[in-house]
């Protein structure tokens, strides 16, 4: 069965991913003559960066995502369909999904990356990931849940495994993760949770590399690793983590921490898709392309952003970091040339220009390399928020995380802290839904 | 195992459930000589007069939600403890809860209401009821999924099931429900799904009487189904829903609806606690208490809000209306006469007044009964929404909830179209997570 969408006489671009490559692609071009085809396994775009704020109750969901369609309102050639791709048929020029097929001219893959567990069964069994909105509540709700349970838990023993959190991977989301538990910690715990001994919740971050943020500045890692300790987190550098059982975590140094808790930053790597020929997959499950986003062996198939790896851009011959940054103008670049193709122009071969990198550790307290400047506190951390801020989708987003921030900055306090869990049917004569926890 | 709660000498209140009347006489006890020991499920506090918007996607959970550990920071005399009672013991004066033994000198219920599906299992399996935010956000993704699905549906009976509606139940939560259905389907389909023909998407309100809003006054129902069916709802009343297999809806006047949505708004019953006396419930599963709240049989256990059935006020001798009203004056008033008891004064009996009634259609359209005055319209809706947004619980919910308000009314849209599911942990191998539809 085919996927019901008009035949225009429009090439037809199929874009799969609404993440910041894939976003920027689209916003382009539906500006130009294609039929613009959008295909998302959600029907928002997620605002990643600021995750961990949703993890650690500062921000609602709805402020760092953005339903999609939203966003075309006003596009007749846009098209937008929530499904999962089963697999590319480059022969056929068209894709499967649960919906039916998809036919293309251009396919675009803007998939992203996910958590890489490194093949670890026991990660992937017991860890929690950080990639997803529905991740990040989860994580929300595990840590005020063990809270709740840590209260009514007399054993020592088994309350620190409760209240104790392991972050695996130094890279920012860690770092940020780590700042903001600490703040939790600090502001919220005592006045929430009078009867816990706040000195008994430890946050441990666990870096295997010798510094923290290894994609920035040394004074950077040096002024992040200051922040931290200051705020009292446990850093481990040099050490990695071997084993995790959902309870206890082992370090390859022997050492081991009791911990309900292991968040795992450590590290990403492509969304796979059925269909791409293995020689076109590089490391780390990357989709090789050329300088132009062409798949290798394909005319007619693109990828961009974190899922794509270009060799070819003379300043990163590894590739490009899997940041939003590159994603979006990844994004554009592709757009621009395809719409430049239509008008018989030559394409422009990609170029990333490197804005700097920013991340923030706690109140006043970031880190930023920018191209001719490096700093650290305050001013790095207003520069944070506003580039966070305007990088958000959506005014009424970018308004409400700007009111929740200065909210949170007056108060020391959020209102988020609610463990809302999914509905579950009840089954007759059941009289209160059972807690999943 | 007694759940860890400190001895201070002073006599211990253990209230049950953090809805209205619970939290009303939380907040009164707090200033007085007892300790104060809050059970709930949940974490927080929900706001239900709202809950029609989070399920039509114009609020927020957390907006209309407060946790309940903010809402008591400072009271050293509280305790919240997360958790559900299994049952009571009235001659050993404890409860049992997964978490441990709870005992206490005075226990209140106030356990609230639940959907009454008046024992029927089809409806239990397959409609949905909305009376807890978690139930609001199901009904919230189905609307939503079901519209994506409808998109990639050729065939129009299917597609109808898939977008119309039935709301069951014509009291305020079928009306404001139906009403924000209609005023998304005029607001929103068009602009977000241009592809759907709007005009296929069909709102059924089915009211088993011969009138709605029967709470209310005349004028007020009249207005409220003058309202419904300008803005296109199908009013159907005096008939009555006796049959749903999920999709399927048999009237009893042999009218079939084909719709995969069934919002059951057609009645509450009391929630059920093991350990009480049968002989101390009434109808509807409501605890029989004297004027003082004391439940008829014991002396030392009350109960208040929708959970509680007094006949002793002499207005109201079939019962108070279950209605938020009701249950924060109850609270009110057991709240104070408990600490009249430690002065030795004399207790009050409980007497309802009845502010009036608000119900709200759509823009600019509410009925109001005041005590001297009905009125209908623009006054009414202005009056609808300072009242709720003076109820709420929280500055910080009011200012949002305003904001988003006036947002709304301005842009005629949201932005909180989203569909969040659960994360399930992934399986080995497993690429994609499914979506559970």
């Amino acid at each position: 069965m085919k996927i019901n969408l008009p035949e225009t006489g429009q090439k037809r671009v199929v874009i799969v991913g609404g993440g910041f490559a894939g976003l920027e692609l689209a916003k382009k071009l539906v500006k130009g003559p294609y039929q613009v085809v959008l295909l998302d396994k959600n029907n928002y775009h997620q605002f990643q960066p600021l995750l961990y704020q949703v993890a650690t109750a500062g921000l609602e969901p709805s402020s760092i995502a953005f339903p999609l369609r939203k966003l075309f309102q006003k596009c007749p050639n846009f098209y937008f369909r929530m499904t999962e791709v089963q697999a590319i048929h480059p022969e056929k020029r068209c894709l499967t999904t649960p919906r039916g097929i998809v036919w293309y001219d251009y396919l675009v893959l803007a998939l992203g990356a996910q958590t890489n567990f490194f093949g670890n069964a026991q990660f992937l069994a017991h860890a929690i990931p950080m990639k997803s909105i529905s991740e990040a509540l989860y994580l929300r709700n595990a840590i005020l849940s063990d809270l709740e349970v840590a209260l009514t838990t007399p054993e020592y023993e088994r309350r620190q495994g409760l209240v104790d959190v392991v972050i695996v991977g130094g890279g920012p989301t860690g770092v940020e993760l780590a700042g903001a538990l600490a703040e939790m910690r600090h502001w919220i715990l005592p006045k929430d949770y009078p009867e816990l001994d706040a000195s008994e919740v430890d946050i441990y971050l666990v870096q295997a590399g010798e510094r923290l943020l290894p994609g920035m500045s040394h004074e950077a890692a040096q002024s992040a690793l200051y922040y931290l300790q200051s705020m009292g987190v446990h850093v481990i550098l040099g050490d990695r983590v071997i084993d995790y059982d959902g309870s206890w975590v082992c370090l390859k140094s022997g050492r081991r921490i009791y911990s309900k808790k292991v968040i795992w930053a450590a590290g990403i790597k492509g969304q796979t898709i059925q269909g791409i020929a293995s020689t076109s997959i590089g490391p780390g499950n990357r989709i090789c392309v050329d300088a132009f986003h062409r798949v290798k062996g394909y005319n007619d198939i693109f990828a961009i952003g974190d899922v794509a790896l270009m060799k070819e851009d003379p300043n990163w011959p590894e590739g490009h970091p899997q940041v939003a940054q590159v994603a979006i103008q990844q994004g554009l670049n592709l757009g621009n040339n395809l719409l430049r193709q239509m008008q018989g122009k030559d394409l422009i071969p990609f170029r990333y220009i490197d804005k700097g990198s920013l991340a923030t550790i706690g109140r006043n307290k970031a880190v930023a390399d920018l191209p001719f400047w490096n700093t650290q506190g305050w001013i790095a951390w207003v520069l944070w928020l506003f580039v966070h801020l305007f990088a958000l989708v959506g005014t009424k987003n970018k308004v409400f995380v700007f009111l929740n921030w200065v909210w949170n900055y007056i108060t020391y306090d959020q209102s988020l802290r609610l463990i809302i869990r999914p509905w579950l049917r009840k089954k007759q004569g059941e009289n209160t839904p059972s807690c999943p926890e």
